[in-house]
């Protein structure tokens, strides 16, 4: 059974997932790479730089180093694909060099859609104008029986929370206070009641949150 | 030195630590006491009734028997003291009966303040329509060289936490969604500069989020 996941998706403690404004320079806002410390260490992170993981990190990677398993395709909104305006630059290919991290079918939600973009290493960018129902039908077909990840950002993944299409969240709470940006968890209340919860605190001072589908 | 400290105060994950609409059926609203389950099993709360805790809810009363101790007066806010209108009943005297918990001097903010009122057990209402700092200046002086715990309810702590009165902050996320209610970290962009910050979660399924100030 294809089920449809999140995972690594860090929100500070009043809950934005990024700041604001994003931009070219600055992806995530003035939030910076503040919501993301906790990942930089990780054997997951650094693997895909060549590097190894920090040991001390081994407990986040723990949670971090689940989100590629038995993904077949990846489902990202317009704003993680590019800064605001991507969409004027035909040439615009992703924050991610020409080898992306994704290695899979990736779908990009946007009002404008283009040609499919094939890259290095297995990821080909498919462009799509549809509601989360129907681009996950696409991305499921697209993902040959393996599972669906929902990418981002927290819009997207807020959306498919909302219409009951998720299986499995992994969020992570990072103990800053961001103030403005985009909110994970509006509209969401009693979310809870489909879920087994789970909470684990790491050394380096984050919670990771597992939402399992009952 | 006497500090200001914040006891127990639990928000949903999408921050509210309280419900809507509060009434004197419904002291916290829609939540009901879905942001207090982790505490009732505890030896602190169970002590108030002269009744023993629950051993499994030993983690969480670490922490939550810190509440008490060297505390010499508490401040709480309007909407803690009663429910809405309760200015206009002249006999309200809080919700907790004849011999309320805090045993000490107790300073409720309001608009509409009245005489003190003097209960069983060591508290005394002192009502006062004052900002955060003249609050708790009366305060410390009634306070005896002890601390001054700010009791809630999320909004008069939001106010103490941005004028930078608070020196202890002791949070409990609680993993639901309430979707509305009382927010407790708006306006607070940047409060975690001013503190060392601890998590741990406990087998409840609650984390506990400290702030000491540095």
């Amino acid at each position: 059974m294809s089920e449809t996941r999140v995972h690594n998706l860090a929100v500070s403690l009043d809950g934005f997932a990024t700041g604001e404004p994003q931009s070219l320079e600055a992806p995530f806002g003035h939030a910076g790479e503040r919501l993301h410390e906790w990942f930089f260490p990780t054997a997951t992170f650094r693997a895909m730089a060549g590097g190894e993981g920090d040991p001390a990190a081994a407990p986040d990677d723990a949670f971090a180093s689940r989100w590629g398993d038995r993904i077949g395709a990846e489902i990202m909104g317009a704003n993680k694909f590019g800064p605001p305006g991507w969409q004027d630059d035909p040439d615009w290919r992703g924050w991610w060099g020409p080898n992306p991290p994704f290695h899979t079918p990736t779908f990009v939600l946007t009002h404008r859609p283009r040609g499919p973009v094939e890259m290095e290493g297995g990821t080909t960018f498919h462009f799509l104008d549809a509601s989360p129902a129907d681009a996950l039908a696409a991305a499921r077909d697209a993902a040959g029986g393996l599972d669906v990840r929902i990418g981002g950002g927290p819009t997207v993944v807020r959306d498919f929370l909302a219409e009951g299409l998720v299986d499995h969240l992994h969020v992570v709470i990072v103990p800053i206070l961001l103030g403005r940006g985009v909110r994970l968890w509006d509209g969401l209340e009693g979310l809870e009641k489909d879920y087994d919860i789970e909470s684990t605190t790491t050394p380096s001072g984050v919670t990771h949150l597992t939402f399992d589908r009952r």
